[in-house]
């Protein structure tokens, strides 16, 4: 399951760990504001240095986020406000967004798990136009100018056998899209993101949070064309969880415990490898996963 | 999603929280062995006073349980060894279990969900038998005896509206079984238990940890008939996690916190309505429910 | 799979198979009419006496179809035109449809096939109010007046051992809907009304073509109250098909075969427990059964 | 749908419109056999000259028929003695079966329409091996020798806009295996291989017939490795059944019909990209699933 073999933090919570005069120092540039007809927060992180993408763990790039409590709950039309901002903000980073391009939409996660179903979901109801564009012309869809989409859920290597980038990376190579959007449900450090909370970025998908493991990159790096990465936090670590309430408990009680790390809590307890997550999880992915389809329809649209 | 709503504990549970003295003074019986060959081990308790049912908060009966590490872990034949010493508990506490009867399988449980899948999973898997009886007769399966076997799922109140036993109890009144089993994943207070412990009891399904609401009740008074409960812990509640967490770290590091009872955590956190369950919950599911439906299958033969 | 072990016709091609002059005589009435703006075709049948029903071998009762080829095409918003459409014509036939109800939702078809799957994807896709209604009441939606819905799946024979009309009658008599409507995919005679007729009756569900297995049914008389049937053809049986190309190909040849009916067409060759379905059948129902349940759920609106 | 894009005859029933004597002449030739004890009919049918595969229409190759009428039937351990024999004679057409390698399975066909879910459940079903070979060696599994094992579902180009042969090209140039093994569902020609027939052979697969659409091989010369399809006859075209229940019954009745062929078939009449299955089909692709995949977890052991 991708989004917990891979510690995929968000920016805004790297962000709220570093004080506000580093952030201009080190060339971490942010920008917030709300959409208050549609009950949505943005804010907007660039990370435009290496001693920024140093301080705030993360790779240079622009990170946006949209905060949207709404999408927890049902609505008659899959929120199409927050799908119509979302279009607009993934367009905002799309490299040439005005021009027709071939773009390839990766979900990844594993469609047998609740929690991280959100790519695969994704993927399913995208609407997909290369196969048409490419045997029956724009003709088809009666316009003059359209992108060529396409889709892959890769699946998990524990049914494959193999990494989702090695199927990722081939895929695209056989293709040859200008354009990889990758959709993955991430894990958070509390559980007050869950499931409200959007993040796309153009760094694409660092495993192992940049540290380490590139062999699972997928990024313009290994990719060889611009990766663009929308994620939803649906699950947090159970000993994150831990930590967290330890954490929340000292400072409304007062009470002095000695802090505890995750990592020490894992060697601690019996928590590793497991994970925390909502109790209408089924319910909020199939929604949260129309959402964003549609956003991409949207973005996708000459 | 019934294991979410109601707090399922295991016998094996409540009774690590009384004293041995206070057992066998309160009418508790608890005999235990090891299966060694097959790596199961063995507790029975049995309650027989009303004083028990209070000490251990659980209704007058009979708790099985197997305690079989090797169900997590993959298997050419799904374990059916395990299968097969299962069958033969479950035959041990049904009620006439050399007679031909009508038995009716209710999984409970939500198929979309991927923890609380597999009650679902087991009636999936299950060989009915009460159509081709009723139609053609015994001889369709060549056998002189044969027991009536049928199934249902009644999914979840969100998706139907209806309580699940509001369902199963329209179902038993017209189908009139002689006995109903019902397969559910159940919520335990630590992770150790998860995924390797099957409970089996006559008491049937107790909401609310047998307090209050009888709404849900699926047992021999609200059905009429005899009720075999099989369940394993698939979850554990979030905010019962974080407080076994602290009190093991209290316990290794001898420091003094100030103990919080779930409750409590729930309250103060965000944990409501949250659980926490392993990362390769799929396959574990897949597995647990083709043991436990071989396990029925084998029990069912006369 | 309900919808072939039942050979439910549509009241639309029966009525074909009859002269004009028959159905006044009879006691027939049609009103045809075209929406042109939706492009659909409505087509209403009133069987308003015994002789009627013997002519038209269906029950006497109000059967409305509504012909829309669009339905067979991808749309943006699931044809909801077409949903509105479909919600007058059910309400038309709602008893006391201004009245504030309970009304039970009946999937049947299975889930596993397919072409079968229309029932349990409406279904999935309702928005059942009654455990919400009776827990929190009306104020929950902001409404003075809510109808209250439930919804079922009963799943098919061969997977429960059961009759779906079994558990039915079980599921009214315990929760006591005012209404009951049952969706179903159905087998037609040709191809050409495949995927694009829907047919709502207040006759119910007759099994067998309302010859013998009464078993089967789900009707007032069987269930106690009325019971309205939506149903869409999403197959053809092979030997009707079989015998309606046989016929085609007299005509258009002017070359005489000896004519054979499907049941000797079913006999001689191995056609048997086979039927026609079309290719891309997985995104059909997929919509259909959408259009379908979004239907409802503006029926259901006061 | 990749099974129905595709005509996929069985080189049976290719053999069997052309003479014995012509067989001999062009360089075809057949063995067969029964295997009594498990009720399998074995035909091997070798093509090895131009002429021959012109003769029959397929490539030069061979084609391995295992005829099993009970694997219609449900079985207990889902015939494992087909499972053995068909691995057995996988073995016997893979380059180089004693020594290890990497093998890619492919799962071609639609997971969403019933009739065409084989592949995709096959390597649901199968081990793979190459990631823990790859992470652990080969000590993982305490065995000295063993094959890498990956799985890829490719999906169908509805879905991804691509079509399969793409993504198993790519998946093959970035993962490098000796071997590649394709499941498909195949239409047949007939009913009477429905459900009952594997076909294993070395040639790959031939989009179109082997005529023309080169763009969908997947064979030796597309993807640069040995190829071996695995298909099993799940549907038939339905305006072929038309043609040949006119054949047989013009052969029972003596009567002169003016013979039909498919194409003219499916012109008259609306059965294009229509095709016939059996009823109780998604328990036979649950049960041929498991079949196949054993045969593969079987023959792919060192």
């Amino acid at each position: 399951m991708s989004c917990f073999q891979v510690r995929t933090d968000l920016a805004l919570e790297a962000r709220e760990s570093i004080g506000k005069a580093e952030e201009e120092l080190r060339g971490v540039a942010v920008e917030e504001y709300d959409r208050e007809e549609i009950q949505v927060h943005i804010t907007k992180v660039v990370i435009s240095s290496k001693n920024g993408a140093k301080a705030m763990n993360k790779p240079m790039g622009s990170y946006i986020t949209l905060e949207a409590p709404a999408m927890q709950e049902a609505d008659e039309d899959y929120h199409r406000e927050i799908s119509e901002e979302l279009a607009g903000q993934i367009r905002s980073i799309i490299p040439g967004a005005e021009t027709e391009q071939s773009i390839l939409v990766v979900g990844l996660g594993n469609r047998d798990v609740t929690a991280d179903a959100l790519g695969p979901g994704v993927v399913d109801n995208l609407l997909v136009t290369r196969h048409i564009v490419r045997e029956y012309g724009k003709a088809a869809y009666n316009k003059e100018r359209m992108n060529m989409v396409s889709g892959i859920v890769p699946g998990v290597m524990a049914a494959t056998g193999m990494e989702a980038a090695e199927i990722v990376r081939g895929v695209v190579d056989q293709t040859e899209p200008d354009l990889v959007i990758v959709v993955d449900a991430l894990a958070a450090r509390s559980t007050k993101r869950l499931n409200r909370t959007i993040q796309v970025t153009d760094t694409g998908i660092q495993p192992g949070s940049g540290v380490g493991n590139h062999r699972n990159a997928l990024t313009k790096d290994s990719l060889g064309v611009p990766v663009i990465a929308i994620g939803v936090p649906t699950v947090v670590d159970a000993a994150t969880i831990v930590g967290d309430a330890i954490s929340k408990m000292e400072s409304e009680t007062g009470e002095q415990m000695r802090m505890f790390r995750p990592d020490r809590i894992r060697t601690m307890t019996e928590l590793n490898n497991m994970y925390v997550t909502g109790k209408n999880i089924d319910e909020i992915i199939k929604r949260l996963s129309y959402t964003i389809s549609e956003a991409l329809n949207i973005a996708f649209e000459l």
